[in-house]
């Protein structure tokens, strides 16, 4: 088994591994299968009776992932070797056998399974960014009065408050989310189209296919196949880089905050948590070096991802056979950033007497300006907008 | 003089250059300093003379950029030096001086700054991935009929049409402008508010001040001071980096298109351009590789944004100081690459001739499937649009 | 199970994947703590009967991947639970149990572990990039006299040879090649130090341990603990980068070269490779695809770690942390891309009537300049060298 | 004139932006032509009295640096103005114009250009990475056995000393800047080899050409035309985006313990410098400043590099032509940190006492282990190789 305790550097969460493991994937490619053969028996491009049994055979069939990832290492793809077995498990009917895959292309199963991948995973996510942003907006509330030494270029500059910087926190990972939902509900779309994207050898019905196929997956309807334009999946990447770039700034910020020599925030004392195998005394900011770290990996996936736009005419080589992956690792750095914050925030440890204690000591007077005006507007805003 | 040849590898446009040379920078921080002075008397922060004398000394005041940029270097910021000359010229009217930059920090000035550019930029871009656009439009209808070979993965696959091959263009470089354009409405906005962001010193009057002068510099008001909140400049960021994207896609294909051994279409003969030093048989695909240069050099300018976004406390050391100069770059390389392509597909050369010859030679038959209808959709949502 | 279906675009190969597994990374670790525990034995610092216990308990320890992986997340670093598992193997024997891993942190194991692993994977990789510079040596000779169209900036130029062609990928895999095994030999070191790199805890005789530890794990001696100085992985990552690179760029050329309006070169035709699920008449460059998608993936991974190389003080927070996981991604889209092109250099199939064919075509001559001589003069360079 | 003050972000030195300006650009592009020439006569390709026209026109030419410009970006290549300028500059001998530039291609003076130009910035860097291996090896030596806070993952740790600190900063610097060297030594090479790398047109004397070319041009031999093989180009970069991070490792620590709550090291304090415009009592850490921000920005510089390796065929489209100012970036972001860095570290106020202070309160002991024999082992290490 390759990669699981790779995967604890920075961690993602089980829920997030779960989207992208080898079931997943199978389940979901067997479903664009069933939708398939579904739709085209609508569309009177397959018999009632092929599709049937095309769809049981989805549903009932038994595949080895790792066969079947040999198998489409070797290929090139792994759209052959699974339609191969699917035929197999047909060999009974050949008609329907025949029928199977029916119009479409390998990056048709492909590009779907990401995007089916893509849809659950963003559920997976949304749930601890949204506990990332409530804490946040709780700290708001709690701490809005609490003036603080407000540090630019790592140097004591002016007062703020302490519900200030949370509300920038939450202002930044809330819009950040907010983006990433948009790209979510704009860019998550079917892609089927066949070889060329034309449809060819539908008789004229491949955009009814489409439709109804796009319906059945609960996807988004794409104006036109998009083989070749990615523009969407570079949207929903960068979204995601700037959202786990978002969450690793509230990272930041808390590390620095539990610098012995400030400590004025800490991560919850976890059982076991934060430990050090050398020193028993330490507590590490463990959940900030999670976030941290998956900050600093996100971009350079962003970046292949945006490398890879100019693809070669009606289906490229070479540029989107890498996105999958990339896309993946976008989601799990996401995953284990957003959950390692989400229990950094919901417990976070504010030494109040730390914050003025500091305070005093900067001699900056307490002059907190209009603090608690913008933290209060950034709160009220993000309460209308959820 | 540095960098004016080095900027012809890609090329960017005279335009563009001009947007971020250095008379517009000082231009631009001057008017900065005059919409604060103006909005700071209306707040009744300063007198309404001081005001009056500081937009005086603001449009008047004559710099030496050189001077200018050698100082910036040294005291590690732009705003100290430039406000430092507007003082003096004030050196009379004390009272004026002291009120220069009243409650703001380096890097409300500098932020606000990139913003003002990137508004012009994202104008004079606009302007020829506008050609683009209605260029790409003109060649879907003009060749909505002409069968071709598709090709994927480089080899020969099945028919489809130049028109669809083009409105696949066109639907590409639409969507990501759609979006840049977005990105521009929603994260184009003053920075305004002090050291730390309270809007310290201003007696309450800050937000008045900040709408002001958002107004009068026609940016976009933020919901509050974002210094160390970076998401909108990544997402600005982004959106570019998709669009030079997507236009390279538009220039991979010529270039593939223009080869010799297929010949269907070609960059128009412009006087001197395209020769070689070497081989005057030559027609160089030279729009497509400005283009094709800036698409590989844009995605490390969006990842060290994205880098950067882990900012630290209330203003941080050491990112948002490297997001200026690769925004410029960004705007350089994008409008580079469409200036370049809007002129290639403007004057496109399709051959007719070579593109049947290419299709009959294939054996690939001439079933363009729903070619001919998809490609009327895809121009349909433009045309609606726009 | 997580990412075996992902690892299939670009596929790995399954020696590569074995490096990377859980098995290795936990018997790596045990080797760690072994050696740690026969090296303090003999500097004196932990008793002859503890140590032989530890070592005894590392060769016999039944780990649970899965359960150790949650852990290591939980903790966020690998070795504390490792240790803790070690530890309750001895509980029996209680001194050997506090002697485990005693002067050792989490950080000397982990970075030790991708040693191990690196090392192991550049043997790994080393013998599919040979298969490429054999077989790229024996093309330069078999077709030394072939003459062919030259092409530039995609378009006809002037004439080469097809050795001529081959010698230059030669040239560029083998120097790649070169610098990646001078990376391997000057950075492939032992990281030991204990908590801040001091060697605390040992009396003095920290040097002597470490010495013993590099001789008996078969790693190189730093000068010094490195920690924060992450100089050396960044180097390795560097050289892969370009190794994967110049790989992708005879990828590149053979994908073209078998473009149908070419024909000059093709892949071996592979029994179920190439193939597509939609068209049975083509044949894609199926080798040549992994090879360009693990070009386009690995820049990614290495700008990931440059821009982690500002750690902070004595060990980092984020940094370093994400090191491990990007150094196993970057070996295996090394192996994939090495071992793919390899069988595509070792079968491929070159066309000489379709080069002479193209060339007579393309009315450029037949002059090949002094390219015989070249060609020859890198194969001897190469055969020199090896 | 664009971008002198972008430039200011972070900023360069005027020594590296005089390597990359404009006159240094077509100094060094008359000086090929001149060697060409003149090894062109020596091999008996063109006449004495054409090469000695063509030498004296390549010294008295003056060239309008907009202009060409202008002409390079439209016609995508700056070798073919600049040729037809010589050329007009001959027109009384049309002999020698039409010897100018014979058996060259654009790309052999671009590339030259290039590496003359990398070959001077190296030494320009040299000189300030000089004096900050200097002003290190001085701290090692000064602080050698004052007992330090130890920080891991932020947190305080252990002791070490201020002295082994500056050793690892020391072993970082040196040993990047060794890679450096060598990458210098070894990639810094001529570019010479007609349009198709064969040396056509020379009558089998094109190596003869290039020996003496490389010869008077001071820069290495190639073992062949490298016009689709830019590993060297990459691994030049490479070596320069450690080296800047390594540097950047340095400011990243000195901006620490510059912290008001630790200030255990400040930059000097230099008039002017490190102020901030809204608050008088700040010292802001500039040169640290500038040191992150390239480090911030290098990586991208360098990814873009490696992404476009895989260069098609004998001179490929859109990769290498975006390479040059690539280069000249990672060079003046690397002249400017090493600036900035010298004189951060040869004028370091190390307050001792607070160091004394911070580990007193830290309640760690006074334990260095072997930190001394450490710091003296790098020290000797780095007087050995310098």
């Amino acid at each position: 088994m390759t990669g699981h305790l790779l995967r604890t550097l920075p961690p993602s969460t089980a829920a997030m591994m779960a989207v992208f493991d080898d079931n997943s994937t199978i389940r979901h490619a067997l479903a664009f299968e069933a939708a398939l053969a579904r739709a085209e028996a609508a569309a009177g491009q397959i018999s009632d009776e092929d599709s049937k049994r095309i769809i049981e055979a989805c549903s009932s069939l038994e595949v080895d992932a790792t066969e079947l990832a040999a198998d489409a290492a070797h290929t090139g793809t792994l759209a052959i070797p699974l339609v191969a077995r699917l035929r197999e498990s047909l060999a009974q009917h050949q008609d329907a056998a025949a029928a199977v895959h029916n119009g479409a292309t390998s990056q048709d199963l492909l590009d779907t399974v990401m995007m089916l991948q893509v849809r659950h995973a963003a559920d997976v996510l949304r749930s601890d960014v949204q506990r990332i942003n409530n804490g946040l907006a709780s700290l708001v509330q709690s701490h809005a009065g609490t003036a603080a030494v407000g540090r630019t270029l790592l140097q004591n500059a002016l007062p703020v408050t302490f519900g200030l910087r949370a509300a920038q926190w939450l202002a930044g990972v809330h819009k950040a989310t907010n983006r990433f939902d948009r790209a979510c509900a704009e860019e998550i779309v079917l892609q089927f189209g066949g070889a060329v994207g034309t449809f060819g050898g539908l008789a004229g019905r491949g955009q009814q296919v489409y439709e109804q196929m796009a319906r059945e997956l609960g996807l988004g309807a794409a104006l036109a196949p998009w083989h070749a334009r990615r523009d969407g999946v570079a949207t929903l990447a960068a979204s995601l880089g700037v959202l786990v770039g978002m969450i690793g700034k509230v990272a930041r910020d808390v590390a620095f905050l539990s610098q012995n020599s400030i400590g004025e925030a800490f991560e919850p004392a976890a059982s076991g948590r934060g430990g050090s195998s050398a020193m028993s005394h330490k507590r590490n900011p463990t959940g900030c070096q999670v976030a941290l770290t998956a900050a600093a990996r996100a971009p350079g996936f962003v970046a292949s991802i945006l490398a890879g736009l100019p693809q070669e005419l009606e289906r490229g080589l070479g540029g989107w056979q890498g996105e999958w992956p990339s896309m993946a690792e976008l989601f799990m750095l996401a995953a284990g950033s957003a959950a390692a914050m989400a229990e950094v925030i919901e417990g976070l440890e504010v030494n109040d007497r730390a914050i003025t204690r500091n305070l005093e000591a900067s001699e900056i007077g307490t002059d907190t300006g209009e603090a608690l005006r913008i933290a209060e507007a950034i709160l009220a805003q993000y309460r209308q907008e959820t």
